[in-house]
């Protein structure tokens, strides 16, 4: 049904007039460096956040919350988003229930209709398998939020099992074109369901997660979308956590999921790009303008030709450093 | 033709209806930590089978046999079934020769019409490129084992090229859905094989075959199949045996390759869920029932949302420890 | 539209049709064990390659060129090859400038038509992302060297986005089975630009790659073309390069880039068969050759059923070695 992707040049087609629209635009890039969670009922911990300085901060009702406090999170995190200011720095996220709970749609029924305008600025869901689960999600939110009325609200979708992986571009390619209501930005790897569905363990250096890690992000960066790597369990080693953070980094990964506010400025210190990253990023964006007014295609830059993916990885690297050079990192 | 597996959402309708008629279900997960090779024409190694304890033994017609010793070994195993008390806990397999080499439907008449009621209990078939492969072995079961009258019978496929871990995806789903006489349930990877077809070489970490080994784990977890890690091949030197086999289960396998009684204590052990997996599997399970009979659907486990594919694992968790903690190791 | 790359059983089919016309042949292996790029205006550099002694040699219009030289270097190509006396061990291969650039017909038009008759004797193509960039390569190709006076000229396709990676299995079936004037026959790992494009950063062991070139090697393997691996940046630290080279062998690749001469030597031994690989395939010719003459179909050898593809593998090593005992290493 939905392995409808089609080919790369009308990928690229629907990739060039997406890009007009959206966050992935020069100047909006969303950097999401790291990714707290908190506890939905958790109205102590809420109140930190407007001081923790981290880039995505995500209002849980799944994993977070026991069965019976599910209805008593829905309401408090609306009435608390609506008390609480969260500077503009801070991205406002909700995490659902997955779809085979059967809470999602009272979730987002309660979430939706009663938060105060503009939040949260993105959803995500967890559990994602296929772009079904994707169809399904658009669905729900444009019943609480029509399209007419609103732009698509961002998506981030979590990846926490092998028949997600294998539907990994499906997921993508729907999430990006063929939803209404929401629109993927966002793939999240969820370590510990995922090794507990294949009946793996988790060692020291991750080694049993290396392929499921880098196909995330060939598939994430493969539509332009970012990719946030797993959670560092043990939160007080800072030092492993930075290890970790780094080889993310490095993968491609744009930035990692947090359990707590010590682990914020280790992370996004971790995605922050370097000075080379920005050096050769401003260097190519300057060479692109100055052959763009001498009316000149293509050209050479530090001995490689450049085209239009990696202009758009320049930007982004460029407005990563932009968007959070004015801030601290924890 | 065979790229038929459709939607998720589709495939995990057929798997719930799957779950109530196979091994699958709770209470007969099949143990196949260990998985031993006899050459099919060698009887005093066949006939020491009974004391090795090995959870799945394989008589081979295949790499162990030589091309005039074939004959032989096909009526020889029937024969030696006839005379052998293996015991219950060893599972009984026959390797038979793979689809281009002309011996196979030839070695699966002897095999199926002259071995003794219920014997062999599953069927090894190597060299598995494609979902073709499959549809033709299926076919060949069902001439001389017909379904009408038998429950059909399960199937280990090893995978040893690089075509045949393109198809993979088509090559489970094939297996599971759309075949008669058989019914896929364990993916096998023969590595020895794949690194000479794709001209690799084996170094001491087998960092040359990450890529292919948790490839193999995530498609086989996809489809809720078991999945048989290489052959270490010094069998002389039990601590890298160990090692490698502890690697293994923490990717996810589920047994390991064996090809000599010496290896199987050390296999088995490491293929035995851990206390911690046990405490986990069994409160999962209770935690489910308890709610089950509350008639609450979702419920949290050690802060995780709880879904039919963890409650899945933690019963193959449950089974594989019941089903083992009254056998010795070796 | 390309995604008919069909069965496995279709392809053996195609496979072995087209094992009878190509390098895949036996005696007609062509070792690519080194692939070096020289800028194409770099008269110089270019002057000297007769002497290097590498198994392949890149004649570059793109990222060695700045822009404003590329019209120089189309035609100093031609001009250059026709003076130079390369000695027929060395392949002479052209890089042109990709798709998105606009300059890739104008290159194909200058070296096709200005080049000596029977040079250059395959084409590289950068930043393959599709089957329908490799339709457009043959399609422009067909204009200036028409099929029907031609046989197919052979083509590199690299690598170097993660769009490209995820549409390998497409590219590869649509080179091998659907161009008129060129063939696929080669597959190269840009490493850079991926790197760029996924936002990574390179580790001193490559780690973060790890997926992407296991990867290539397993699409390139299954449909029976060559792999090449990355470039070794730091062209001055040869115990490293050395390192890399075995590293990339042991993968499955059989060859690497190189950018400078110093560099070849180490790189061509890394990738010549070690004596235990040669000695296994000559004798696994040998036996396939006395059972033919037998009349016997199957065989096994050193304790392995032999089939088609590792009697082809067998082939290819025993032509690399007979293709390159007579020359120097650097």
């Amino acid at each position: 049904m939905f392995r409808v992707y089609g080919s790369w040049r009308h990928s690229l087609h629907c990739l060039r007039r997406f890009s007009t629209q959206t966050s992935h635009e020069a100047g909006r890039y969303r950097p999401r460096r790291a990714v707290m969670y908190v506890p939905g009922m958790d109205k102590r911990k809420m109140e930190k956040i407007p001081s923790v300085g981290v880039d995505t901060v995500v209002f849980d009702i799944e994993d977070g919350v026991a069965v019976d406090q599910k209805g008593t999170a829905r309401y408090m995190i609306p009435e608390t988003l609506a008390q609480l200011s969260i500077p503009a720095a801070t991205e406002v996220t909700v995490r659902v229930n997955g779809l085979d709970s059967n809470l999602t749609r009272e979730d987002l029924q309660v979430i939706l209709e009663k938060s105060p305008d503009g939040l949260p600025e993105a959803l995500m869901v967890p559990k994602v398998q296929s772009a079904e689960d994707v169809a399904e999600v658009d669905c729900m939110v444009g019943e609480f939020r029509p399209s007419a009325k609103h732009q698509p609200l961002p998506l981030f979708a979590i990846i926490e099992s092998p028949m997600g992986l294998l539907n990994l571009r499906d997921i993508c390619y729907h999430g990006i074109y063929k939803c209404e209501a929401v629109r993927l930005q966002v793939i999240v790897f969820g370590s510990d369901d995922y090794l507990a569905m294949i009946g793996g363990v988790r060692s020291e250096d991750a080694s049993e997660l290396v392929f499921v890690r880098q196909s995330i992000v060939t598939h994430a960066k493969a539509y332009q979308l970012q990719a946030i790597d797993l959670v560092h369990i043990d939160f007080k080693d800072l030092t492993s956590l930075k290890r970790q953070s780094q080889e993310g980094a490095w993968m491609g990964f744009t930035g990692k999921q947090v359990i707590h506010p010590t682990q914020v400025g280790v992370v996004q210190e971790a995605f922050t790009p370097t000075q080379d990253q920005i050096t050769w990023a401003t260097g190519l964006i300057e060479e692109f303008d100055k052959h763009q007014k001498l009316g000149k295609g293509a050209f050479t830059y530090q001995g490689r030709m450049i085209d239009k993916p990696l202009l758009l990885q320049a930007k982004n690297i460029v407005n990563l450093h932009n968007a959070i050079s004015g801030r601290t990192n924890s």
